[in-house]
């Protein structure tokens, strides 16, 4: 950390700051500038708290050198995780795609999405048994009834599954079933969730917060990885901004940085990233090329007839048509589906 | 709600989807333009699901014409909800003030803020037991021992409490002690969270998210009204912008919009709001001048000292000198604190 | 400017740096850290760029310290600019109130609105001749044409007009009739018309842009002060956020933060700030509660039939109601209308 | 357009909008629903003023159906635009890359990039001769000596040049150098500026304004096309976000929708985008997959001695490296470089 001290500090201020920061076991290195004292602090800074710091008389402000994430860190462990769910790896030099519709509605709908993706090359099966609506008076998900159709879905395609879990009490539920947990965009700083899921021996899929920095994505994966769960899925899906032609901006220079700064998989998420069906091929493309170790993808047989996020789906006829289309981006660097 | 078909639609696709609306009991009213043509629809439309007409044959977009939200919107109910907190009125002519410390650090760190601020003319205290950091390393709050701490600072001081709650489970637990349950910004799309308090008869202060519009705000304070708990008030707190010098962008736009969109009162955390101490005084007058019902604004007696969120605490002094300064303001819109 | 060194990086590396440094006139400070190399760098700093240094090898990223504004900086001067407008005096203990229509439309409507926004309070008189219009389809404005009736105003009721220049060609012919020249959101970083403006002995209302930080309107602000000419007056006017409800986030925050990092007069402009004529008035009042030292608002005798932005415009009804309000709050905090 | 009435409007604020719509020579399709009475407006919607319309007695607000540009949208003209560079063809089956130094700084330096780049594979050069810096005290280009510079690289390699134009007095000098006239994300509405290439018989390379919305960028496109210059290149090179890891967010969505929206080619720059050389690889492969028609790339055979933009350039070899590595991408979508 960095202390950028007052014009008009004096040697009082700067003489407490000293003390607190040898108070907390770390040492001050002072470097009088022209118009500035700065003070280096080193040691055990994440001990420190920047706010107190900020408060003290004849500081200015302070500046953060170290990243604030540790486990979740390139530092910590410079390999990359491989994440294995039921034999099929995530984070090695295979392109996993993970499909199907949004919400379970039906059993009819979800075998025969699962059957058809499968077919099409998808590796793991996704679908929603909680819904997490914006308004109350939407259709919330078949609940338990959801997760027992997803079931058989696997055992019909040899499919693993992954599916969304939003209520801490019910992650042991959802774990019984599903192999993947996901925690949705809104959910990324539910702490009480983050412990829940940290706990169980399932891999995590992260959604980032729509309005959530990289920094902030990987303190959330930091929760998890702090409770002893190694396997977390980091998973770009978009952010808010003002640009209204889009439901999201789909953010993919986060792909390469995430890959940068941690040693946990990327996944994107194309559909809820750009929120239009048309967008989803192209931007799939795009998401493989910059690097991606895996895709998230809604596919509904009848997506005039979804009851969530019908705008974003694919049917299972263009998705097999995009996957034909992805396997020679995923060979021009040296990936496979 | 409006549907724009698409230039090359046919009569097929606009037969589809009369008959798709008729369906689920609305009418469609057809206007054909030169270049596009629109079908206004009449009825229930909040059974109808957008983005499946979205996905239809011919139709290009639809639009929404009615707000999505009901119980909190004016319409439903024209005159202001007032809130009573222990004899204390939310929503009249008084601005009321709620002050203390961003965490519960120990018994004398509460009662001393708690006298001082009640002292200075806060009505209401505010503390926090249970803490939601963005690292898991950060100190998380006392949890019920906090809780201990602020009832006892009520009997001492006569001032209700209010106190975030996290996690569903605790809600319960929560609620025994404090007198507003407070639903911080990441948990205001915590659905399972919202539906908790939504079956407990207490005030819940609801902030809206840092990334939340001002429509899933009032959407969130649905879930709780839809769940027939009346008593919810409506907190800005700042929203995240690209601007780096304010730690969020406090939209006080947004105190009169509220009120002319829906019954409830509107709070406004300037501390949240700006993470900056300085600026607290003055974004605290501007908020009382643009309508607010209330203000909650941290005060800490060694803010230095503090373990969260220091650099946007105010002390008792200061305090005290700001309520000065914002009485002639709430008497000059014809209001008292 | 701090320099954080690479984990991995050598003492060639460090050498490399503490040359390049030297060499451009600075000294380097160097703290050894756990994890980190940091160096600070001491001397004038500007001379360097950030970007160079950060292509070097070993180095991670560097931190700016110093803010890059310095005309424009209270360390520059530290009282207050006090601008003079033909005797109305902006930066002092007044609140100056800037009113009129959004464009010029006719020689009728801008001298009714100045007669009525004289008698109500307003001190100086807007409109606009040259329109920025994001469609090539819309009204432009009047031109010189325009220029001309504003002058006739100014001439029937002594108020000083302020009018906004887009082209650089065209600063000498617009100062030749206004008596403040209006840099728009969008020119903010229009260098060439922050050239020309800073070389015309005339006072000049910058406004930020609609996605423009601080610290980017404080270097617009140092082009025009750079090129001698003091007379700046800084105008928040709303920035571009994911709210759609408002056309703009008004960011009041930006009012106590630029006068605390500047001595440039702070304007607010409610009108862009909010896009609807209903939330002008709280706004108003809340921009003089933080502190602003004048208002600019749209004011216009029939905004139903207004050439541009008639939604967010004021009848003079309300304009005067409006004046009145505001009053005491400026009285409040110590200033006069 | 749609206009949405109050709930309390009467029959005489109805007849009064449908006499106004009338008079601008528009035709009025009432439905009345439920809760609200919609009016469809049928004829030149262009003609009129949706702020004019808000502000009329029971009117609630408008919606607009119609996209706003014109000439720029495939519905005036169905097949893609090539724009024909001196042979070079934008728009087509290739991927055409440009590349050179941010800003033009001296003739070796630019000598040697051109080479360096042609060698690679790239197709035209770039380079900045006129430089919009935030600060008035970095270095601004070197003005006409940077544009001859540029022409005697054309003449060794043949390849045709863009450069930025920031002043719209300049263009006709700037146009008598360069190839293609580049008007920045600054300038993007800078309508002088725009109005000023509109007259001038050369392609423009319009970049999106970093606070801009596809919307805008096409408007600011129609202002070009109004002047009756066909040659527009659409340029998406990031927009400004929340995240601070990366200098802009690289909206890729916006390919695929700007071309399913427009005829105009669409480019992308990566290194403006993010800002980071190591991510330039990456998301230069993504921008391919994604569809766009080109891509601009800063080089510079030591970034870091670069007079601006540093931190964002490749050295040749790494340039080189990346041409490789985009051929099979381009490839697997059917295009070549």
């Amino acid at each position: 950390m960095i202390v950028v001290m007052k014009r008009d500090a004096t040697e009082v201020h700067l003489d407490a700051l000293v003390a607190r920061l040898e108070g907390r076991g770390c040492r001050a290195h002072i470097s009088k500038g022209e118009e500035h004292t700065i003070v280096g602090v080193i040691g055990d800074v994440r001990a420190l708290d920047r706010e107190q710091i900020e408060r003290m008389a004849g500081v200015e402000r302070t500046m953060s050198v170290l990243r604030p994430f540790k486990l979740a860190g390139r530092a910590f462990q410079p390999e990359d995780t491989v994440v294995d769910v039921n034999g099929v790896k995530i984070g090695g030099d295979c392109v996993v795609v993970m499909a199907g519709p949004c919400a379970v509605e039906s059993r009819k709908q979800v075998l025969e999405t699962a059957h058809a993706v499968k077919e099409a090359g998808a590796r793991i099966l996704r679908g929603g048994a909680f819904k997490p609506r914006s308004s109350p008076y939407s259709f919330q998900g078949l609940g338990e009834e959801g997760l027992k159709i997803l079931a058989e879905a696997r055992e019909q395609t040899g499919l693993p599954i992954v599916t969304e879990v939003m209520d801490p009490q019910l992650v042991p539920l959802v774990a019984t079933y599903t192999d993947i947990l996901q925690i949705g965009a809104r959910s990324m700083q539910n702490y009480a969730l983050l412990h829940a899921v940290g706990e169980i021996h399932k891999p995590v899929l992260l959604k980032r917060g729509m309005m959530s920095t990289i920094e902030e994505l990987l303190m959330a994966a930091e929760y998890i990885l702090s409770h002893d769960n190694e396997d977390v899925l980091l998973c770009e899906r978009g952010i808010r901004t003002f640009e209204p032609y889009t439901r999201n901006t789909l953010d993919l220079s986060a792909v390469p940085l995430l890959q940068q700064l941690s040693h946990l998989p990327v996944i994107v998420d194309p559909s809820h990233g750009t929120g239009k069906w048309e967008l989803v091929a192209p931007l799939s493309r795009a998401a493989v090329a910059a690097g991606a170790d895996g895709l998230i993808i809604e596919v509904h047989p009848r997506p005039e007839e979804a009851l969530s996020d019908g705008a974003q789906s694919l049917k299972p006829k263009r998705f097999a048509e995009l996957m034909h289309t992805i396997d020679p981006i995923a060979a021009a660097i040296g990936k496979s589906l």
